[in-house]
């Protein structure tokens, strides 16, 4: 099975699976909010990093903001471009990761995966930390509880995913569709209100001066440009979450490559619309923010200001909307929204990529569908668990959890679209039709100037970056494709040293010895006895292990008395332990009988609480742990239901039911014949 | 089964199968250092704590030492006198658990156990604290990372009692000895320079002024007796281990209450003469200590001393031995390691009172020994976690942790005193002897001095010491409390839902359906299928579930081919996954035929690490454990050994030899016929 088919079965099964659940394609309107909603909110966060970036050269460095703006805007189109041409040539929605393992082979694939996944992981860090900081706006007592208050709203949006409370259409369209009404309308509201009716609108920090270690203020030769570069390489982070659209092609309506195509130009006029807007409002209205870790701060008639610093966005709409709170107040909480949906989307895409990449055998299997919902919400968890790290770490400040981000987004750009070009080389070879050629070749142009532009963004981003936190990033990534590697080395092992030989068809054991573990003379004891006497085994007995005296000679006594149709042993036990005595007995009857099989029956308590499975089955744990290093041997746990195991009972019944309402979490969908 | 004898089998069971491996009971001089490290080591931070709380009142406080060192003696005297008389009541060594549940009941014994677990806590964390403190004087890299470096202490303490390491006698014999021989020889040398050869000895903060925070300096009414009270109940930690020999009275010699209570009355002498005197020499030479953290420091000249400060015991043995650094080392090293022996005694006692609890249904059954030494690793680990949580959260400050630590000792204390006060009430009314009468009523006199001053001492401590943290050892010991309770009261709860009626000998199923799944061809599946066609089940198949259409495919084939014998069922996976569908089969033979038991077969790769564990068998667990709550329904896992599970039997065959080195560890003594 190639990576091809595996992905289109993982996307198209899907998709089929929630079809016959009354699940439509999506038209463009609604694709466009589904897979944008990343791509737009990093507007939110762009301009800011650029601003404050420039700030390390004093009040002169804002000026150049406009400039670094425009070149972000020229990559994010020639990016738009080049994906223009994935989404036509892999219409199967395998996106970047499927690109670079059909063309430059499995390694490639594997760094591309590295790279997304720790992506995944850094969006949600930032998105959630980025709507942290918009949020203080509106909810000031925030400040200074950054870290933990991002961490918690990562563990709601975990909790809200393991419930598999899927999103519809709907639900991304509101809050995308208002996020962008709510900003180009601030960016229209504030160029009509300087230009037309020509108010000198300034921001608050408008009259504000920088100082501190500015220590790029001279503003010469190489410093100048090495600011440039990482003002530059921040802002790039706008670019991230262009790539969702490939992912998602088999979700569109009919011509599916034709309306993502179009979906991904009108996401691209959208994304620039918005953060050139942002940047030029901000240079009109002075608006402005300093980097305070590096030491530079703000003052105000030589005072030094001491206030939290507001983001740019709620700047901008403080001063656009002077007189108007609900503006405000709109811009504020959809900027919010739309960075908390945007973590959400890595909450969904995560989960996929390390299923496929367990299916290949590049991650545990544990991560794979086949263990249904559960696989997904082990990716669920480990996606939170590492993002909550990271804001932690880094006390959910953007700014530097910026440095680690947009490393991983252009890895896999480049090598995407190095791939790309391959890919229209190697068809070129066998393509005789001229007008296809000529497309083609066109096509092949416009990957091979993508690769330039993310090529040298990705040299520029590492050199820039790389001791202000890239490296991490790398040093993560590296890390992931060694520990993925292993895996799959390992998994390829297993199999070698199980595939089966026609000999092992014949080889049947020649009798079974049956032995029953009785610890106390209980329900599940009698239960494990009587389902072993009706296995007819060639023998059968009971064991029970001398730990003390008194107990022993109870279960002794009772067992005469009630005479359940075997025999009772009773193994001395010198040390008072039930483990090891019973472990070299078992041990000792099948080195014994080297051709036959030893059916151990441990009775098992089943409970319905976490907490009761601390309190029981212990020893039936550890003696199974134990058997299973012995040939020949098979424990049957023989489970005794107690009253609590209702309630277990109860929760699955209920998690169908819900997965039921929620179709394609990925979860059994069958709410009929479920418990017993 | 009483409480009594679950003491006594614990015990002297343990003793005998020690005693077969030639090791002998104790003398007196070999049982003193065994016992008395805890006791012992106790001198080395009572006095700074006695000192640093005066210095809260200025220099004018410290005047104040000798007289509370000699009430601190005066009480230790008549503890040690009370528990002469358990020694000879109670010779089973059941010490204070023992004396309340017998006398008083079930809750006081449970009230002793909640304070004597937490104090085995604090044991561990205070004196490794104080250790890493002494430790400072020889190796000042030390100071400001006392926390990491206590933590990584009681990890290696932790390592060291997981291994099984225990220690002979002579292993505590040489520090305690060599600590005792230190300390008494400190005192002694420096009595003499003073007294004798008449020199001025001086300590290094003899000149020191003591400023700030002293609000306390008035030095009247209540503030006086209220800090005199906070000093007196700091040096009471004293008395911390006195409790041990009683616990220990059955590994000494015969006539062995008679021994012990020689040995108790050792013991009191030497820490008596080890307190008083470092007290003593310390208001000779001035060493004194400041509370820093109350916001007290020391001055010299007007100028702030900002040195980190000397524990007394460094400071005395610097200026004893001046001229002779050997002295000085040789204290020090002595007062640290009797510091590190004490804690590790903490690690013997806290699994040997958890596993009679847990004996007794108050704690998880894995805490007790049934389970072989995993029971005793258990509780550990569980002890050092929560040792190392509170050096780290308290940065091992002895000063902080000491505030917690005596009110467990002292809960324990009287409420033992209470229970002795029974006991020889109860005897009384029996007794008719008049020689035994007028022993017996001369005891009760003796134990009603000890619960009076046991008692008063409680009740300063609590008072003097409840807002500085010893609200933090109530609440725990509260916490344990009820959690003890609520386990045991499940416990008693699934014993009468298990318990035995006759007519559950008499319902045998009447038929077996054996059915193995199969998700991959391979070596596990086929020995599956051969082992369950051996068990000669009513009928028999095997089922695959149609998660992947082409791997399906494959399967279908070659089992065609194989022929192995038994039918292949398939079946159908809409949503592509395996869990859910076979559960839902196995449901349906189950209810068909509610009379029969239904045998499922799992393939289950047995694997020699435990990283390879996350990478195998989550499909055979998933099922397994829905199974679980399916009535009618055994799971039989059956293993396949990779070549990897040889490390682990490797680890095992290690693990048991070791134990054979080192008896007394609870571990399994037979080093033939492991592994396989």
């Amino acid at each position: 099975m190639n990576v091809t088919d595996a992905l289109k079965r993982v996307l198209v099964g899907r998709k089929l699976a929630s079809a016959q659940l009354g699940e439509t394609l999506l038209p463009k309107r609604i694709a466009l909010p589904v897979f944008a909603s990343d791509a737009l909110s990093s507007v939110a966060y762009a301009p800011d990093e650029i601003i404050l970036t420039l700030s390390l050269a004093g009040v002169a460095g804002f000026v150049f903001s406009w400039q670094i703006a425009i070149v972000v805007a020229v990559v994010m189109a020639v990016v738009v471009l080049s994906y223009r041409q994935t989404v036509h040539a892999y219409p199967s929605g395998g996106g970047d990761f499927e690109v670079a393992t059909v063309n430059l082979g499995p390694n490639a694939g594997l760094t591309v995966a590295s790279a997304l996944l720790v992506d995944y992981i850094l969006t949600v860090a930032v998105s959630v930390s980025s709507g942290v900081q918009n949020a203080k706006a509106l909810f000031p007592f925030m400040v200074g509880h950054e870290g933990i208050i991002a961490a918690v709203i990562i563990l709601i949006l975990m909790g809200l995913n393991l419930r598999g409370a899927r999103e519809s259409g709907t639900v991304f369209a509101i809050p995308t569709y208002g996020f962008m009404f709510a900003v180009l309308g601030m960016i229209v509201v504030g160029m009509v209100r300087i230009f037309v009716v020509g108010e000198p609108l300034a921001a608050p920090t408008a009259g504000f001066d920088v100082v501190g270690d500015t220590y790029y203020s001279q503003l010469t030769g190489f410093a100048l440009i090495a600011l440039l570069a990482r003002a530059f390489s921040s802002g790039s982070a706008a670019l991230t979450g262009v790539e969702a659209i490939s992912n998602g092609v088999p979700a569109f309506k009919e011509p599916k490559s034709r309306n993502a195509a179009t979906t991904l130009a009108l996401l691209g006029v959208v994304a620039i619309s918005m953060l050139t807007g942002i940047i030029a409002l901000a240079n009109l209205t002075g608006a402005k923010m300093v980097d305070e870790h590096a030491g530079v701060y703000f003052t105000q008639g030589g005072v030094r200001v001491t206030d939290h610093q507001e983001t740019i966005m709620a700047q901008l709409a403080a001063t656009v909307f002077d007189g108007f709170p609900l503006g405000f107040i709109f811009v504020i909480a959809m900027t919010m929204i739309i960075l908390f949906l945007a973590a959400n989307t890595a909450f969904n895409g995560f989960p996929v990529l390390s299923s496929i990449l367990a299916r290949h055998g590049f991650l545990p299997k544990a991560l794979s569908t086949r263990g249904d919902r559960l696989a997904y919400s082990n990716g669920i968890i480990l996606l939170a668990l590492a993002a909550v790290g990271l804001v932690l770490a880094f006390n959910a400040s953007v700014t530097a959890l910026i440095q680690l981000y947009v490393v991983g987004v252009f890895v896999s750009f480049t090598v995407s679209q190095l791939g790309m070009l391959r890919h229209w080389t190697r068809h070129l070879a066998t393509e005789v039709d001229p007008a296809k050629r000529r497309h083609m070749k066109r096509s092949r142009v416009i990957n091979a100037i993508g690769l330039t532009f993310t090529g040298t963004v990705l040299i520029i981003v590492l050199a820039s970056k790389f001791i202000y936190g890239a490296y991490l990033a790398i040093l993560a990534m590296a890390v992931l494709f060694v520990v993925m590697k292993l895996i799959s080395r390992h998994y390829q092992q297993v199999e070698r040293e199980t595939a089966l030989s026609p000999s092992d068809v014949r080889l049947l054991p020649s009798r079974v010895h049956a032995v029953v573990l009785v610890t106390d003379l209980d329900k599940p004891a009698m239960r494990a006895v009587t389902f072993a006497r009706a296995s007819r085994a060639n023998s059968l007995e009971a064991v029970t292990v001398a730990a003390e005296d008194d107990h022993t000679k109870d279960i002794r006594q009772q067992w005469e008395a009630l005479d359940p149709g075997i025999p009772l042993k009773i193994i001395a036990s010198p040390y008072r332990e039930v483990v090891g005595p019973f472990v070299r007995y078992i041990k000792g009857i099948s080195s014994g009988n080297p051709r036959d099989v030893v059916m151990v029956y441990v009775p098992e308590l089943v409970v319905g609480h976490w907490w009761e499975r601390l309190l029981h089955n212990q020893t039936s744990l550890l003696i199974k742990a134990r058997l299973a290093f012995v040939r020949g041997v098979i424990t049957a746990a023989v489970p005794y239901q107690l009253a609590s195991s209702r309630y277990a009972i109860d929760r699955v019944v209920r998690r169908e039911r819900a997965a039921w309402r929620h179709p394609g979490t990925g979860t059994v969908h069958s709410g009929s014949n479920q418990g017993e």
